[in-house]
């Protein structure tokens, strides 16, 4: 890990180990984190697309600096906050990657009249409309990408829906700029191994190549092409007629990534810090101070095959003990148990003693957090605290 | 609403309606939340004991000072973040009601040096002994209450571990002080009617007068006995012996205290405003901008008799669509369908036209929110803005 690229403010004392942190605490690991930014990276330049990383589940702008390409991105984000705290970091290229709210337009032309390429989304004519209204009021053109539906699970314009297309592609064109198309393989989450998730990734891939050829066949402009999620990223085989991978929870990977497969639970690079405050011996249960106000409410790996509970448990260290999981959670109390069948035995913890915990799902645990402590694999220095932020 | 008493910093210009709110954001009815309060405060006047309120749901001084009955407390408290927030507005009189782990001790110690009488809780030998020692080493014999484990379903002393709990009492008396005992019925949220709740909270009542007895007998001081959760608060119907009742959810209640007959749906009053962003009418689907992240991930009606999803629809002045619910989640879409198996039609809602959505878990979807918005009943003037914040 790199220090001399971090913000010097967020340093901490050389003598900050995981055991001198309050708790519950976010841990992550930047070994771990880098080896997954390098992974997907590698596989993308391999493919010959640009990844737009997206910042929703990172929120902390060395997160950001250290998973983009160049400082002023490109990069994805998921809400008006998201864009304006990047922007005051120098971020130049966003899309906002959630239909947009015409109300939402003021502060989208707000941050493009500070310089900030912010290009937001849309699937309907009504708010195709209200970005060229907004245009012409700002006098700037606000770019639009379509969003395309390419498996049912969300949003977007269905492609075979081409008046629809079209008519929204004409609406942009004339009023605003139609910067190009976007899709998001949800259904991707949803697992099924590497051969469905090709086939979710060429999905997306022809949905959205589909629609630019039609915009481009009507005398349209379709600039970029952008396809994107977690799974289908690691599994596309062919990317002709894209120009951009989006995927965000990569960066971290989690207990529901491990469980479709897409990493392995090595790869888990947050964990959550928390301390022994109890055990009821007799239920065979250990308390701590991690309740879901820390985990988050997400249970993603209940409908796979193994369910984790509030997540699955490590030493100080992060070494996984067995099957040992934290079992149910309530505000701020963890109850760790063993994995209802196994043969595993409870760890032999006291009162005081420090574990951490994998989260079901990085977006909803960090999210929990005000600040990420950074540490290198196994060791219990902790090198720096990085703020993260939310709201919107 | 009396507004004098607001602190004029977070007053908010007459003109801000919920018209003119960033969504997605946390609405609070004022009438609603204090007919909340005056409801229990009556009820446990009629009961001869007086509340402690659990100020976790809160996380305001705002609210604080409407539900405690003096602006010093007595309040519950769950993290220390709350502690230390709360004593720098001037409350000086908190139970601190998660089990203490050692390592947090030098906070409590400084928070009592400043005059706050901070209060920690307990239910093992060691922590008794590291509260000596804590005790010892400041110079100041901190307070602790033994936790009792009224139901088995989470923390304390089982009652009829005598040996137990005069250990730990020998050990609090000898060397920091014993303050009392402390019980949570968590059971009573698994609902089960009126009289299920009379049985909850008789045997809250019971193990902790029976708890405090047995130290007595053995000359040990036991002055408070606390015993509290929202549903038994509301059904005690004898709290002899009990010097005080702990409850939260109360202030705001929510779907899951309404789906356990604790309150009627209407007194909800936290929601979630949200502008619509887009339409699958093919699949009956509205999609708007409060995903998990404004909702939270709480799933808590999943295994009630009424399953609302991620929430229940309302109009922007808060009149409910008849079985109208968030039926998914994203992190930033929500997509609102009509409940499984039920003839209502959806709403004919617009792209940007607003909605509330009433929460399964106050809690939960609190904590996802950094200000409460404040209305009375169905007007559109917010009234306040209300920060309210996180952490440990």
């Amino acid at each position: 890990m790199d220090l001399a690229t971090f913000d010097p403010s967020v340093r901490l004392a050389a003598a900050t180990t995981l055991e001198a942190l309050e708790t519950p605490c976010l841990v992550l690991d930047a070994d771990r984190m880098d080896r997954n930014i390098t992974r997907l990276r590698n596989r993308l330049d391999g493919l010959g697309v640009s990844l737009r990383p997206h910042l929703k589940t990172a929120k902390s702008i060395d997160v950001a600096r250290r998973v983009m390409i160049a400082p002023e991105g490109p990069a994805t984000i998921s809400t008006l906050k998201e864009a304006e705290q990047f922007a005051n970091h120098g971020l130049r290229d966003m899309i906002y990657a959630v239909g947009i709210a015409p109300a939402k337009l003021a502060r989208v032309v707000e941050l493009r009249a500070k310089g900030v390429d912010l290009v937001v989304i849309l699937d309907t004519v009504e708010q195709a409309l209200a970005v060229a209204e907004a245009s012409r009021k700002s006098g700037m053109r606000i770019p639009a990408m379509i969003e395309i539906d390419c498996d049912g699970h969300r949003s977007g314009v269905v492609p075979a829906n081409h008046a629809q297309l079209l008519e929204i592609g004409q609406a942009l064109a004339a009023g605003a700029e139609l910067r190009g198309v976007l899709t998001h393989a949800g259904d991707s989450y949803k697992g099924g191994g590497p051969e469905a998730q090709q086939r979710y990734a060429e999905a997306e891939r022809a949905a959205v190549v589909g629609a630019a050829q039609l915009l481009r066949g009507a005398g349209l402009p379709c600039p970029v092409v952008s396809v994107g999620s977690t799974p289908t990223a690691h599994h596309a085989q062919d990317l002709t007629g894209v120009t951009e991978v989006r995927a965000g929870v990569f960066v971290f990977f989690d207990l529901v990534m491990a469980g479709i497969g897409v990493c392995q639970v090595d790869d888990i690079a947050l964990s959550v810090l928390a301390t022994v405050i109890g055990h009821q011996r007799e239920k065979g249960w250990i308390i701590t101070d991690a309740g879901w106000m820390s985990l988050s409410r997400d249970r993603g790996t209940s409908k796979q095959a193994v369910d984790h509970g509030y997540g699955l448990v490590c030493n100080i260290q992060g070494d996984i003990y067995r099957d040992i999981i934290v079992a149910d959670a309530n505000q701020e109390h963890g109850i760790i148990a063993v994995r209802p069948g196994s043969d595993a035995r409870l760890p032999d913890l006291r009162v005081g003693d420090r574990v951490r915990i994998l989260p079901n799902h990085a977006c909803a645990t960090a999210a929990q957090h005000q600040a990420y402590h950074l540490v290198q694999g196994q060791s219990h220095v902790v090198d720096a605290r990085w703020p993260r932020f939310g709201g919107w």
